[in-house]
């Protein structure tokens, strides 16, 4: 059976596309949804992909994360500068975390620019849209490859 | 139908009236709602006056007017000073948004003094009780006439 | 004869309507004062509605209303940020008072966001245009109602 | 019918013994949880232990222990520096509360220095492990004698 | 002809008596400016009272105490935290200068702690209510004395 | 009839050539509008040259100049660093600006560095002493020439 | 013989139960030593419990501590927010150190929040008053326990 | 027998005349003492006057002026700046206090600007040289008195 | 001829592999340069790879850029944090940019926290090693193919 | 031989005109130049008119001003901001130093805003585009000949 | 009679060579002391050589030294980063005086790094362990010669 | 042939002796290299004495003394307090390093204060004028020495 990546998106992620269009571009969360399962098949690996708007709701995910998969995806939107929490959860995993923003966190206004989760990720990818995720995905199958070679 | 504005209430609002009633009023929730939907009903609105303790509950009824409110009146209460997710929701919304508060936080202790939530927000009243609540949808009520017009 | 409350408006005030239109409306100052002589007249008020550019004739008025008025309105418009002879006026006064601001301050730039008048006032409402005033009078008439009760 | 104090624990507890044991100790939730009802026991107190890694859930149980308990001991773990809604739910509670942390926080990195919920706090622990929790419930019981005396 | 001493009051000092006596006392200007005119006569100086609520109307007595005076008592109330310009003023003045406050400012909320116009002063004295303004002018007598000396 | 511009200065300007002259240089306020008015003439431009101690009279002259003048000189002294009245007045006009001091204010003590009318000005021209009041005249006949080109 | 715990507290504490009884309760530091010191015997240790005004014996005793003691129990008062000095010599000690409060610091003036102290301490225990020191002791008895276990 | 004050003078005030006359002034530590226990007897009152480099000697002087004295005048000297201790000492007095520095404190170098002591000070005098010993004497024969009355 | 993207290296980077290896990995800058260079060929794009340790060579290489580039590559190392002058010129190019660093700069002693660079990027990757290198020209070849679609 | 100024450019500057002529308006490097020299000729003055995006650079030609000049124009665009290195270039020599900024700093983002350059300079003149070289040009010219005089 | 040094050592410095080797070093005091005395003797001076863990204590001697030493080496440990009376001493001084620390401060944790005391000393060497005295003696000797000649 | 240390000095260094000769001694930079050559050969080292204006040189020499020297000292002038690109190079060599400043760097104005090279250095000795030089050299030929031993 395929070993699984984690998937985590947070607050407002549901409103993709939708939603401030013109900062976060027209990609649609099903679409991410799809570039990140295509990424994670080319790579052999399987792609849990979830969204909450709930903090406590991610701090599970997280959790069951260090029992069912390899690697950790998150995009925490709101939390990122606010959550402990999740930023407590991430530390107590010891799988390979890698960050993602849609838009370049640190052009944008003070509350923006600084993620408490960076502190627990591995790498940290921003700016780059949707795209980035499919480089995230890349970048963490790498670093699964690499703990288990 | 009547065009129905949301009143969204955050995290120990429910205590409303027993609650700190020297700092927070005697009136409680229950009358605040009373007061809401009559304020409503003399503008021609509805009214759907809603209260939770959780975050992410809040961010999922902000997700909801968009589609269903031609406004929103939120007390964001204790996550006006911490919650970027619920900021985030009401800017990826593009309804009216009236701020209320029932006491003057720009008097209280420096952890009440700034509310993130303001950044998103049309218009903010603070400062009058229960009484805000109806001066707010009165205010709404304008401001979706004023579109409307 | 009616009570009276004072309206005291700030500098640059008189070019409402005039000045930065789309940031503060196209109300003017006289629009405002039928406003609130109309919402004062409603509550069997009278409103004194005043406006200077010099911050020792506002602390006069404030003084003078201790003797002559019900209730104070004040929009300090500059001063706001800036007078801590105002406040302390304010202070010295122990009517119920209510302070207006035609935007949102707390969207603007930094030095705008922080009133030193709001730790003196009752209640705060921003952002709500010239509307706005007509809210504080009402909030006024009942403020001074429920202390004459 | 014993008298009750609430024992709440917040976000990540639940991986306790499991996560960071060299920080956070071996002891897991379980065996903390029998620890908080031998003491409560020797003091003829029952205890109902509780964990959530939500926000809301944690409110919701403050809450309810204004009616149904005597005391409060909260080890809040990650939303002890960022909420504002936990201080506020605890502040309209009149019980005894002691706040609990398993490690001693004023020598953790600059995020976990400083914990809102010491502002509604009776009194702070911290530092000593498990242990703690003991002479929390130990504390409490104490509190909670004086009162009725 | 006697030599003088201006004695300069800020804003809101004309309700001195009257406004907050638990904080400012219950001495009335007029009975100040008893004290202070007996403590110069004693000291064979003349003594020019003065209040006002406008900054500017300070400033212009300072330009004239250059040229009249030998010596400034200055209360510049809330002026004393925001007034560059009464600073300036000061500074332009070689005259002996001594600042007084009714209250101990530095015991008071942060606005009222860091008076701008101590940097021009020669002494200050606050915290001794009326009594301030005797020891003020007997200071400035014995500055004035070494001078001339 | 030549176009005018104002030439505001702030509080202690009048004492100019006397006050510090090793700080301010010894041209009185006389001489310096005598250079004025004759580098306006050069460039067929009048000029009306101002000096007030209040605050609330320079914003009086700033809303004058928006139905008067072409352009504003301001040098505001003091309330350089205070006057949110001031800034405001300005950005209510449409006018070029020109601000000068007469020191290089970037060289002097911390309260003396960060002037808020700055935020306003077009140009600033600071530490070249009465001569920047020439080229300032100089830069502002420059900036109406190019708006009337 | 007994192996000994030293019970070290700061200045003003021999004021204990006459100063501000309001804010530090009536047990006076005579009272507070028999509590320690019972405590003490119920887990067959001595307690040496001293008290000095003097920062200087306080590192001394510090210093002795090191070859009499099993643990330390240090109220260090007023020289917990401002004494490198005694941080250090705990540092250099590695024997168990909690530090006591009479007082929840965390809900005092900024002054009185963050204890240096803390920086060296094992544990933390404030806000309990007299009844933290017995607390203390018993977790002293634990720590010394557990090492030499 | 007469009343008393203390005159307690904290650290390096022994070289008061030798150390910086420029600063400090050329009155010696014993012209001093000679001033207030003159001013002192004019009011009869006797004066205990001492001096001391160590922070722990003043907080005993402190105590024992609790029980031996009807009034404190403090020259905290370079404690005033980092001893919490003697603030403490001082708060837990109920005496009338004056604080008297020799300079304008609030003109020195930033360390030197924010005294800790004035915050349990009844008044503070500073920047009159050895002449605000003798004014802090007569305020605290004054404050005596209002007492006494 | 194939389009080129400038891969440009800051200060120390010359070191990669041998400085601080446990720190910033083990792959040689050579290493990095073939990497960069097959990923840029994978997309068919030239790839000219530059490192200098001096400021202003890294400027006259953004420029030169301008001209003769599609996309920069840029790991601004050490200057990350201190040049606006590389900022600048980053700004006055209308290429895509995306910033790499190797390692996750968040999680480092703050003065490498904060990229001044980050504010002209369009995306940024860190933490991710060498890697993140080929990632960052693989998403410059997406950025470059959206222009060109 | 003319006596000669420096007019020295720092980094980017060479891209005039090109980049963000929004911003920086639509002059050239080479036409500034021209305005210079012309400017100079007026004043029987050489003008040496340098660029460099080099730090080192502009320090060694300020090193070579101090023999060849008669005074410095410098624009040190980025380096305004980060170099103590110019900064004492600058106050190692003895000429008169005109720093120029082609816009308004003062209305820039935060790092735009303070010009280390400017603790050296005799005068400063920003936001009037190429204009104000022309403008410090004159003023370098009066202080040249008020240093000959 | 050979003229003296003083070499004065603050809180903890008793434990050096003990306390926390892998910081401080392995030389004991009584080591350092002899290195000290061997240097001064090298360059015909005495050295006086004393420790004190009170702050008061090192005053004295600072005071002391006025009249029987030629110049100071001070080691103030803790003290270093809070006494304003240690600092005030010294200045009171006109000897030459050279400040040593065995760490490098400005490598350790914040509160370490400011040393008051460095505000007075002519000269500060730490990082360089016991070497550091020695070299801090030789510096001295040079600083009295100096004078000397 | 004799191991070499590296002197390196940074911006303006060439001017010493020249510049601000108050401020810096008259000593010039060759006169320094005098002094570094012979206490190099003292204790049986070369030194190879460099000076630059240019940042990224310096880092070019840092890198160069990892193959070739074997201890550094380096006076980085005006790139101590700006230079991270330095600080880099110092960490990526495990060579001794001895940091120098001519001044007392402590006692300047607030941006000469805090050396980020400090943070790489060995040891740091300043205010000893040409002389720290010396002190220099001979605590780096220790510091090899134990090395080698």
């Amino acid at each position: 059976m395929a070993r699984t990546v984690y998937a985590l998106n947070g607050p407002n992620l549901n409103l993709l596309g939708v939603r401030e269009p013109g900062l976060y571009g027209r990609a649609t969360l099903a679409e991410v949804r799809a570039l990140c399962e295509a990424a994670a098949a080319r790579a052999s690996l399987a792609c849990r992909f979830l969204q909450s708007n709930h903090e406590g709701q991610i701090v599970d995910w997280i959790h069951e994360a260090r029992e069912k998969a390899v690697g950790i995806l998150i995009n925490p939107a709101g939390y990122s500068f606010t959550s402990v929490a999740i930023l407590d959860a991430l530390k107590a995993s010891d799988l390979p975390i890698v960050e993602v923003h849609i838009t370049n966190i640190h052009r944008r206004e003070a509350i923006y620019r600084k993620s408490l989760v960076s502190l627990a990720a591995t790498g940290v990818i921003c700016g780059l849209g949707a795209r980035g995720y499919e480089l995230a995905i890349a970048a963490l199958a790498d670093l699964v490859a690499r703990r288990a070679g």
